[in-house]
């Protein structure tokens, strides 16, 4: 129900707590849409996905964002963007030896901020939206990467870890059999 | 999974643009689920009104408010709710001979920013959950109202316009079989 390539809108400066109640009653949705959790974190990814395609170009229109040189620096955006579109700075942290892969930790997240999850939703990823923007964001800059929580607050662990991972560059789209 | 009584957030200011497409996510989902948009508007609502009983209380906590004394109060208040959570600011107009009915004109709203509604969305209310919200919300502070769109600018009208109608007081709630 998108249009693509739509105007960037004017800078709406919100509080986040409309915005984390309706993600509540989506997760919620899906909870009763899907048979179990893993399912969920699926389809959490695949909606973030499709919201990460859209999302960098107002995200591009608004920063005047050059094209990442290496991965800190694009580790570096996606941190801004956090604080741009939810309010958070998360600590870009835990760097791999070949700096292809990094985390994000989050001492505070909104989105978790009325959420207890009930026993039968351990293996929920509740905040796996973010996974899929990540990874449709980052697709739309020509970089294939893939993200993932390894510590989740919601669960008992001390902290929200995301981590992020470079797997290629890609090369811009050319039409099937030209090369 | 809300924690009932969960203390209210630090105010996060974001951009609209990410519940805004999270929202048409929910929209989507919602599409794919129920057989008819008259049933995803039905649903809207019920998930609005979920929202409104708990958003009440951050927006009080937020704005120190009073109770309001009568229908013109408590249409400015939702006016500055709107300005809050949605960045937006809503004319309030067309009142009721009786000052029991007002209507909130949208001349913008993010959460349409990049929509088109499919000819076979024709009757979705896209954004019926505001209708909830508002529902739920003046329930808890003792006031029943109904409220729904007469005028929606994805559909061609020349803006948006919301009604909200008030109904009555509600006494506080008393056990069953006291009074």
């Amino acid at each position: 129900m998108a249009r693509p390539g739509a105007r960037v809108a004017d800078s709406k400066k919100i509080n986040s707590e409309l915005f984390t109640l309706t993600y509540g009653a989506l997760v919620s949705q899906l909870l009763k849409d899907y048979e179990n959790a893993e399912d969920v974190n699926r389809q959490l990814d695949r909606m973030g996905y499709n919201i990460g395609v859209r999302i960098i170009e107002d995200f591009l229109a608004r920063t005047s964002t050059a094209r990442c040189t290496d991965m800190r620096d694009t580790a570096e955006k996606i941190q801004s963007a956090f604080k741009m579109y939810l309010g958070v700075n998360p600590t870009v942290t835990s760097w791999s030896a070949a700096s292809d892969e990094f985390s994000l930790l989050f001492d505070q997240n909104p989105m978790t901020e009325f959420v207890e999850l009930p026993d039968s939703c351990l293996s929920l990823k509740y905040c796996n939206l973010f996974c899929g923007i990540i990874r449709g964001a980052c697709e739309m800059v020509q970089l294939e990467v893939t993200s993932w929580f390894v510590q989740d607050s919601l669960k008992g662990d001390p902290t929200t870890e995301l981590r992020v991972k470079f797997v290629k560059k890609l090369e811009d789209a050319m039409p099937a059999g030209e090369d």
